[in-house]
């Protein structure tokens, strides 16, 4: 299985698809096609998530630590309880995420 | 921090890096430079293993599954027990595999 498998070049809303649920621990593949997070609307989760930005380019703010701009390769350490919010992904390409959802 | 820092051209061995080791799951980081396993020394762990193949290519065999060559974004779980090995790594360019070891 390949993680750039029927990737969509553009779609109405980000896609999400489970990779591994194994032990508490969630794999999971993000395309995003220029959304990004309503500001007024952040994630906020109860676990801590590893993630990857592996093709694509993005916007990421997460509470305390501001805005950064992600280009493939680049991963963050997200913590439980910590807001955070996709505030921009390329339009031009699809931008591919691996979130690692810990225990 | 981003996955291709310091990436080696070429090194007599493969480099290990830990990304994040947290409530018994650890990311690493692994590149290959055209190294392989031994044949008699493949791995054999006690804990489930996910990989992707980033960049570069490689040949993986598992006990039970045979071998297959991975392209840049294939992933693949490996249960523990399970014996395996890399059977060539790209020797052009270096090789990144993402490894989620499981709980």
């Amino acid at each position: 299985m390949n993680l750039f498998d029927n990737l969509p070049r553009q779609a109405d809303e980000e896609l999400f698809t489970e990779l591994l649920s194994w032990k508490g621990v969630r794999i999971e593949r993000i395309v995003s096609t220029g959304q990004s997070t309503p500001p007024c609307e952040p994630y906020n989760q109860e676990h801590d998530e590893w993630v990857l930005l592996v093709s694509g380019s993005a916007g990421l703010w997460i509470e305390g630590d501001g805005e950064r701009d992600l280009r493939p390769g680049d991963y963050v350490f997200i913590p439980a309880h910590r807001s955070h919010r996709v505030t921009c992904t390329a339009k031009a390409e699809p931008t591919v995420w691996l979130a690692v959802h810990l225990p």
